[in-house]
């Protein structure tokens, strides 16, 4: 690539979590130039003075399309349904974006309202793509749209793809576990440290948000299918463990088949880990690895799948960064660790 | 009860987590006289010296059933098959004993032994009673030998009894979160701080113990099923969770009936907790207490059932006294909280 | 003490972490009737809504002194400057009161003010009493109103005391380390989960309002000095060590004579324990003891103390409880675990 | 830099926490090649097998000097004690060495005997130069034998230094807080999860073996002083902070003028951070950084300063490769992290 070969970027809602991460890989990119960081909360607080750890010493401004739309491209980390007319603005001047919000995962209209609220931006769904990269590179390298996967259903897809793609899954159920940085910065009853230390319980019961997105995406991959998929907190930052039980469509298959399968669809994949211990969080904490361990239980025929990953970075904001890379034809790992 | 209705105990193997625990509960219990704390590591120390949590100033010695038998009960907290035959013992004298290993839990010896090892004392089997004393208070009153259940078993039991009787279970996923002391005493690599903190992973997998020891009971209870059942150690000290995904016999069947299951089966039950937002394990930290919520997925249909416990009271030690109160006419709640 | 001795109690502020522990001791207490739960936020739950743990079904009013204040006895959790002119009110209509602000604590004016704010009862300060029961049990027992320490001056005051008395610390740095349960229930940034785990930092340097209430106290004993007092934010919820660098007035006094004086101060209390090993908090949580340990460093001459509390219990709610006990003529352990 | 200036190095004791992370660092250093990775546990195994986080697939072989001796330079993790013969012979063969050990940090044989035991090597210990990059960068930069000082150390002297060099300490207590990866791998009673959690106590009390280190450097940089060194372990994995107290040889200096002090020792280095809140250990948590914060009190006239690293980071592994890219002539900053 020539030297000339650099791109300027900022970043819409780089307060919060996910997007102050996402500007720390920005700004230590080796391609990308961060211009602008904004926020609604912290207006000209350097994000280094929020978030010490990310070392970026750049002030967060109130979000200006005039000012701040003058970039190639953009991550914008913004709330459900506050995100879509904010991404139209910017892809009316042509920048390339990359949502993290739900606005533009779910491909039907309808699945998205009955699970969210009145979508504001309807005609642009069609454009979106939705970018996890190990399934739809293809498309992800075209994209000037790219709907960042929700960080749960990044690692269940990423675990059970393989199984979808054969038509393999009967029926699955995914019990979910989450650091507390998957809950946001929001200081509330349920983030203070003395309610989750020592605790572990489950949230979102019996209808979580990221259900419909997940199915969506095995039907997507052949595997039409209604999942039970169910999140608890636990008493760690970051991290996501899933833990998919599966009942087979042929449970007749053997586990060496269902193996093949999942080494034909990552060995060569720099981000995937298949591993034979159950997956656990700390060996991905602050990388975009997911690792993936299958298991059998001879005795009632399902397939145990495991995923693990850090839900801020390879379930958010790395995976961004991951998106743009293949967005601007950049290796795939440009600033994010390989 | 007449003032001289006291009875004395020993507790055999209190130098690990549970049998310290169980060591500081009959210390402090009403009716019962703490005469002997045995051991085989730590002789010679007082059980405060090792948990000075517990003020319990009694030297541990080592086991001599000549000199330690002479009592009206015995807590038993030796590993599978070492327990068995020093309970034969125990019984030869008439001590009437509560045993926290695996060893008489399955009423089956092949079972037992395929799961574990080659019984020593199978013919005392069939005197044993399991002790879960919501389900089997009335033969647990005449009992004089009473198998402790697993930890994950009375969390898991607990949680599906009401739903078993009715046979209303026609699969069922069991997803369970332990903390560490779950794991017990010895400092391996597996509980060293550094390599549980900021982690989550299943182990066990696919085949753990507690699987037949689970379905033996819903058996019982009325209701053959092979459950899947996968544990996972969580970053804290105290308290087990079970998630249970249970496929409905009767799909149609309605939720307020379900409901209702669970309130004939627990309304009166002074350590059941039936609560509407899902069980976590912080509020029962330190009690008797199993807390169940019951939810139901409308879309799939499954009913979901969250237990939780502290596994080092209601899944071991405070249940243990729980069965000795009723094995000699005492207050159920005697010296465990209420 | 015949049947007819028991007592209503009412406490204000029972929201809190410290005021709903309260209720939960006082509403199990062997002599005390707990009549109201009152609270600002959360009006009209239960006590147990919000803090399942502590399983006080009682309905949490918006106070009134007309329908609360015909109680024998209150505990009054409010604000620091809030709670004197309501104690006030309590004191008018005859109710013994404990009192967790620091409106009482501080003997002379000018240094509350200087410290926290003007000060709204001034000549109520008289009438108070220290509720340190270690150190001040005859003034209590005949107490009318007793300012309940903070929970490092608990912590700090008892682990200096003995030094204290015989004039010996001619300069003493205390470093302090805290659960963050310390910080109270208010969801902020600095008790979000994720910016406390992982982490220690030190706060509310150089200058923490709890230094003049040690002086003051030390001072009381016999000891005037100066302290510098650094409180630390730790990963925990309960728990607070107290590490105390004695410089000696006498640096030539055997290690032998300075156990002494801890044995003549504390030996006979139920609620110290001297400790050879360095104290830790896990042994002390859920109770109202304060484990203390003393050392020498024979290079530089220093006396080590620490002195280790739960910051809830012996620092705040169990501590209030024991006051209650002595002001009422009840044992001293009631309802506190002894 | 030429593309031929590639150096070959070797770890030797690559099981422990230090020495696996040593080997991370350098196995994705720009210009290093990590030949060999020894162990005496774990022999056979890959570090990747002990550590996937680290992602070193190299296997771990038992040292054999005449097959792991051929390398530019070595990391030696050995215990105390065993380092130093085994040191001696990389020397006699010319390979340059960064040892972690404590047997080249004191430069008094008679010191090192009083606190450790006999010393193996004496003769060796006047060509050793103490690894700290910001105090003793020119030494380094010549040197053959670097010993890495303690994380203890390294943290306090960085925080005191610039008092140091201006003979500004009377006096100073010392208050450390390390994570439990500061006490090693070995899974002890000390380090079991369950031990830790929710606890916070001191250790090494009265002497600790840091204390002749930070004294011999404090005289080294010009102030003759002994300390009170006192460290504590915390319920955290990584990261260590020490609060220095210190009494003022002169007290009417002003906190300008000590301000002065540190930003004149450290606004050029790339690894030192001056803040002023109080420092905390999760901003520099797997970084090279050591963050220091100085405060004064007023009242006591006291300086305090705080200094926050991560243990296994600029504790030892990193802080051992800085000092290696220092003896070869590269950045300071390579591979790790700037």
């Amino acid at each position: 690539m020539p030297a000339s070969s650099r791109f300027t970027v900022a970043v819409f809602g780089a307060a919060g979590y996910a997007g102050s991460l996402a500007a720390r890989l920005l700004y230590n990119h080796p391609s990308f130039d961060l211009r602008w960081v904004t926020a609604r909360s912290d207006v000209g607080r350097r994000i280094s003075d929020v978030y010490p750890q990310h070392r970026v010493p750049m002030v967060m401004e109130e979000a200006d399309i005039d000012r701040h739309g003058d970039v190639d491209a953009a991550i914008v980390a913004y709330p459900h349904g506050a995100s879509a007319p904010f991404v139209a603005q910017l892809r009316a001047r042509g920048v390339k974006v990359v949502d993290l919000s739900a606005d533009f995962r779910l491909r039907d209209v309808e699945t998205y309202e009955e699970w969210y609220r009145p979508h504001p931006e309807p005609e642009l769904i069609a454009n979106a793509v939705y970018g996890l990269p190990e399934l739809y590179r293809d498309q992800i390298i075209g994209a000037e749209l790219v709907a960042n996967p929700g960080c749960y259903p990044t690692a269940t897809i990423l675990a059970l793809a393989p199984l979808a793609r054969a038509g393999a899954i009967a029926d699955v159920v995914v019990d979910a576990k989450s650091g507390v940085s998957g809950a946001g910065r929001a200081a509330t009853d349920q983030t203070h440290f003395v309610t989750v230390d020592e605790n572990v319980h489950a949230y979102g019961v019996p209808r979580h948000r990221h259900t419909p997105e997940i199915e969506q995406e095995l039907a997507v991959l052949g595997n039409e299918t209604m999942i039970t998929f169910t999140p608890h907190l636990l008493p760690l930052d970051q991290g996501e463990l899933v833990s998919c039980y599966v009942t087979l469509a042929d449970p007749t298959v053997s586990t060496g088949e269902l193996e093949s399968l999942y080494h034909d669809a990552y060995d060569g994949e720099q981000f995937i880990e298949l591993v034979r211990e159950p997956a656990g969080v700390r060996a991905v904490r602050e990388t975009n690895i997911c690792r993936i361990s299958l298991h059998r239980d001879e005795r009632t025929g399902r397939a145990i799948v495991f995923g693990a990953i850090d839900n801020l970075w390879k379930g958010t904001a790395s995976e961004a960064v991951q998106n743009l890379n293949l967005m601007f034809g950049l290796p795939e790992g440009a600033g994010i660790g390989a």
